[in-house]
């Protein structure tokens, strides 16, 4: 459905800075007018087509900059591939996606962007970006970064952990920062001492301490603000910024804290199954907690108090999901009897914009909070602002227009991600995604999908916004 | 000049938010629509009025929520009056300013807001607003807090300086807080102890240290950060949020901070004399540093760095003037061998948002933080948005046409201000105010003065805004 | 029963910085020697009196600096005068005593002191000495302040509470502390912010909130903490040093911790009705709460933990009593109805070195820290040290012999001080107080009272030895 | 010149605690008893030598715990052996040194520990006892460590520097921290971030900075803060306590302050170049900065304020000399033309006793704190109290007699450590060493050496005493 001139009537126009009573007129995919309501501007405006979005809010498509769909891990591969994982994404009102391209260690950076593209290319539903996932830190690979980020990927991501797998040491990881100090680019870390937790999972598995909530034991609190505290300090010595991915821990929300009262370039985002689940779901019995195995791991209730409160002072600044979703059977079965082969991740693409409205009616954020952490500050963050993220003139029509009184109950049963649970099962939600556009294309019409695989385009970045 | 319809073609429209090039239809002294610049529907605008902001800045009218016009102090009066104060306002971008109406010792809140709705009736070139001052916390006068919060005047500063002329002692402040906790209302605070420094200065005075350097060598930076300590503390008990008006030490910075990690409601404002100008100044020879003599004082240079980076993390949120001149002959002059009869205040409206641009040049702060510190922030803080402070559907046509490229040279021979020096005489700025807009009438147009005294609007504000 | 030699044998000698098995020789009311148990030397000494301590500790007798005996407040007297008091002091191993000389608002210092020499002179059983509470500072005395110091009374006590009564405000403060700095004294303070609690005071009494548990809860832990805050920016502005009196609060811990990490002369003392007891005592039914009714006041049970870590970390250095008794019957019940006229003070100059003792059972200090906290540090805080608070050849021989195995059970019932009720009834102890000699004189004989009033000699002080 | 039975009559006996005028007996080696100098017991005293200390201070020997004797290092040894550095030690009124025992890797703990049993073996003037370092962590050498143990080896370094030699990765330390948690013993580190500084090494060479002084830039303060930072949370991990060794920057001293305010059982040395010492020295022209080429480096002159604060807030407990010498001449010659190749470490065992005496005299410590630092805490820190670090009965009569008028130039000339410079060349010192015992035996007699090579024993050592 592809017409070249919308309006969009009638509904709370809300932006990270803003809410108005406005109109928005879309032309070529592109919001090209907001007027006041009502006003004779606004009445003046034709178009081939017309949302009535009264009583309901008009938001920017959500930008989640954390997913991995079709990831190879332990032998089997994320559940989700980009067709239905890009859905299952515009279903809950995302309407960009940064998914993490992966380097084969021994192999070039381009072999692993080309395969990526190779996966998602005609399949997206949505618009989507990558970064890249830095294996090997060499010259070779220092040399492609600097071409990467000239075309458009400007952000890398390494790994504290999973030593023998993504794992670099103290010293690539300062060498990569350099290279990102003096090329513009960003350095995204997975902040957890793997060294250390390979001790602690190789001892919990010799005294048989095999269940899934091991794994939330053994990757300890301290040893993710450890990594988090290093990370800030190699970025220090580099000269670089560093966005720490998926916190999880009060004490390096404590951290990061720290680097922002000096001023430091540091981010730090989150995710929905941090703020709302927690070692009571990895504790469930009969395997169950396997559902909720991913790394960082969900850590005891007490720690969300810390997660909202620095979504609330800013030092946390982004809520992606970290989508990488295993089905029970077959793919988290893998680990039983040995909670390290479970593989790691969960499904979340699709409820994150749906649990954050939930947490404004539940007073932990504001609205226009709300959209600053799910849209605007990733697009800021990532180089896709003002192109995504918000509504204004220029930017892409990705619009959402979404019912805040709407009752949904999240299962397994409803969900459109392609995996055979769901985290939140019989979670009670108020507010749902009604109509999605994309580029002006409406991706999903009052809870159908009228979209189609291959809309969606590959979108070259430009460089972190947040740093002047 | 008035008219009914204006377009302002072609600018980069700035907020705190974004950076679009757009334009901006004006109807009836609101903004109505912005729309892609160039596009069809920007180009089907008509107007009776057409400004061209081509190379220029479309950006909202600055708010100063901190000024004294006409104000009595020690037997004199502030040098500007509502009419030349508003006036040299306008000539610096500023379209709205709150001033501080107050309450006389043993008389009501009413009387005092009754004189300064009186001062400023008819005499305003551009809107405005009014803060109460609190001399007085009794049964009375806090049951009239409930009252004025219901008409507008919704917030309340009180004074840990001044004993025996505004100080109210920290039972006063309790019960002062208790009731905005319970009126929604915002206490703001001059936070100096001033018990001690009334002590400190008889000290330097017996001794013979009667210059104006004096001033701010008794007026201590830790005893500025205790009050701000003392006050954060106090709202804490009463469970009210808490404003800091004019913070220039370092350590109260860190105080502010401290808090703010705890996801405290409390804010702070400084200002550009805090910013700019140092101790350096107020040493300056033959009784030339009286012109710097305020309260909170000037302090060494090395606290600037601290108070630019608070700005930048937001433990800092707004920027005022504290606009209260006084004429160095004949006001500043009563201080002569006394330097605690030298009257507290400095011009300054004039040239905030002149200020703040330097500093982006100089890159203390983005271009959307210039507007954020300058207009957003102090309309949400005081309950005046969206209706001031930034450029929506909707909003107030309060518009600025702002040139980045002009040089100016401030000075007592070319501002406009009623008072006999500058603050900054021969300071060099790049970017110069060309064109003001005020709710869609031209005040300044090309640099010449157009609007006249009764144009502005008495305002009534509605709550702060930052509290969810 | 004065002897000019003694030998103590075969203890377990324990200071605060060693433990040794030495026999001790005191000559003339002083130790002249020790020697190695067993050790030809040891053997070779001739006594007239040998006191055999075999399986016991021998320790320096306890100084407890903060006692209140005979004290008038709110129209009655502490109940134990010094003949009773110090006798209790002496059952419980301790053997000296810095009780508070009161000034007399209006009327001289030195009027004050002669006042608490009466009280003294001839009553006591164990050596004693004077701190000075200032109820009043103007020039004269501040100019008393100096001759005290040179007369031995090196330490003065400032409130922050009780206006109207003891209050001193800031600038009396600033004054007082920049007095102490010049002429070597030491600043007490007892903080708590007593303008705001008296308005919260004021509320809860309107609101019928009467109770004794009423007075723990108007006087907030963070009023505490604020006014401690504000002590030592004032003794920062004065270049004086600080010894907070009875903190009792988890966050006026933390600004001691704060201070002292930035090396600030700064010190703090807890007692043991705060490590012991809690807002659950408070809250014993049928008014029994008023027993525990004290300021600073009780606190919930969270708050011990901070204290002792402050005991361990040495943020806080001295455990004393505030032993400040009234009886429940006709005293304690002068506040039936109005918590705020229950007299404020708790007996407990008796159990300090026993509760002491049973928290190096329970893991909580070392032996050596005991002595420290209870004998040591309180002597050199004081300028008491090395006569008073170890056992060093010339020192005084203040000894005490303590059965750490004993069982005893603390009572009314057994207790020897002049108060009708223990704060600690029923409360278990392992370890007690066997003999005590003063200056060589036994006064406590294996459980049996063999001092006199009037063998405790008043002693000057000296300056506080913690400040090099 | 052994004497069963000595006295050291007429000197100020200064220990951690306290400062008295006694006479001192010494029996066997042993200190038998003390007494007030002038007493009949003491005048009753009679011995074979008397050593008459009237004017002089009386202190146990010096305790330092980190020295490398005849150590291995990039092909060359340090150039004293035990012989050449216990005399020197001996002078300087050291008594006890605990050497370093090294693991070579791939072998066992107990065949370094032979190998350096067989060094010292009847070589020292003065006791002395061994740590062991772990090169190697694996099951053979965990099990080891029980024994050592149990045999008085109790404390087991690591290195978080020099990758490929001594470099202990975090799982190996995290092995061994937990391994010392169940047995007692005391894991010590070396805290630099090794592998991220030979990225900058090797940097540095490739780009032709090959100075001395980019050794010191090189290893960056914020890397040695990151270290210590990771060392305590692996401790905290793993429920161990924690001794970091020669600390030098000040943001580690801030990570143990931050450490110990949590009563964390974290302590830290520092040593006299870093007090002393800086970059400015490293500095110097004609490679004559390789003279202070140590690790951790000199840091430049401001960090010192942070060492002396450290020292004085108790944040560092302990001044060692981390004593390693290398002739300029031959050896740290090896390192011309690539810093990195310079031999690390720095003489100083002679110079410790009277640089922290000149502390005293500077101010920054009590004389008390100067014999804490350098007798009592060593030996309480490594289990030999009160053995060593005291003057009790029963205490080794280890014992100093210290000139604290006597006037020295420190110099290559006239010191007695085997190396060809000076670190502190034409250095003024106030206060000598005049004579000196080791259990009883008198080493230095009016400043001629009297001892001999195999006098010093071996000590076995208990566990750390500090951690009740």
């Amino acid at each position: 459905m592809t017409h070249s001139r919308t309006v969009v009537r009638g509904g709370l126009v809300i932006t990270a800075s803003d809410e108005t009573h406005a109109d928005v007129l879309v032309e070529d995919g592109r919001i090209v007018a907001t007027a006041a309501t009502g006003s004779s501007v606004a009445e003046g405006w034709n178009a081939e087509h017309t949302i009535d979005a009264t009583g309901k809010y008009v938001i920017p498509g959500g930008v989640d900059p954390h997913t991995h769909m079709d990831m190879p891990f332990g032998g089997t591969f994320s559940a989700d591939d980009f067709e239905t994982g890009t859905r299952a994404a515009a279903w809950g009102g995302t309407t960009t996606i940064v998914d993490f391209a992966i380097q084969t260690k021994g192999h070039a950076l381009r072999e692993g962007l080309d395969r990526w593209h190779a996966k998602a290319d005609a399949q997206c539903s949505i618009d989507y970006a990558f970064h890249m996932i830095l294996s090997d830190v060499n010259q070779g690979t220092l040399k492609e970064m600097d071409m990467l980020v000239e075309e458009g990927i400007t952000s890398f991501k390494m790994f504290m952990a999973y030593p023998g797998v993504f794992y670099s040491d103290d010293g690539q990881i300062l060498r990569a920062m350099q290279r990102t100090a003096s090329n513009g680019g960003l350095t995204m870390m997975h902040a957890e001492n793997g060294i250390a937790i390979d001790v602690l999972v190789e001892q919990a598995l010799a005294a048989g301490r095999t269940d899934p909530r091991h794994h939330g034991e053994v990757r300890k609190a301290l040893l993710e603000a450890e990594a988090t505290h290093r990370a800030i300090q190699l970025a220090r010595v580099a000269g670089s910024p560093l966005y720490v991915v998926h916190v999880s821990a009060e004490e390096a929300v404590a951290e990061l804290a720290a680097a922002r009262d000096k001023n430091l370039p540091v981010f730090g985002e989150t995710c929905p199954q941090y703020l709302f689940l927690s070692t009571d779901n990895l504790a469930e019995p009969d395997f169950g907690g396997a559902k909720y195995v991913c790394s960082t791991p969900l850590r005891p209730r007490e720690h969300q108090a810390a997660l909202w409160r620095g979504l609330r002072t800013n030092d946390l600044q982004v809520v992606s999901t970290d989508h990488c979703p295993f089905c029970f059977v077959g793919q988290k079965e893998l680990g039983r009897g040995d909670f390290s082969k479970i593989p790691n991740g969960m499904p979340g693409v699709e409820h994150r914009m749906d649990l954050l409205h939930q947490a404004v009616l539940d007073g932990h954020i504001s609205r226009r909070r709300w959209i600053e952490l799910a849209c605007a500050t990733p697009a800021r963050m990532f180089g896709l602002y003002p192109k995504k993220g918000t509504l204004q003139p220029g930017s892409d029509a990705d619009i959402v227009i979404y019912d805040p009184q709407a009752q949904q109950t999240l299962s397994v049963d409803t969900h459109h991600m392609n995996v055979d649970y769901s985290a939140y099962e019989g979670k009670q939600i108020t507010g749902q995604v009604e109509t999605v556009l994309s580029r002006g294309e409406t991706v999903i019409d009052r809870r159908t999908y009228t979209g189609r695989a291959g809309h969606g385009q590959y979108t070259p970045r430009g460089l972190c916004q947040l740093l002047d």
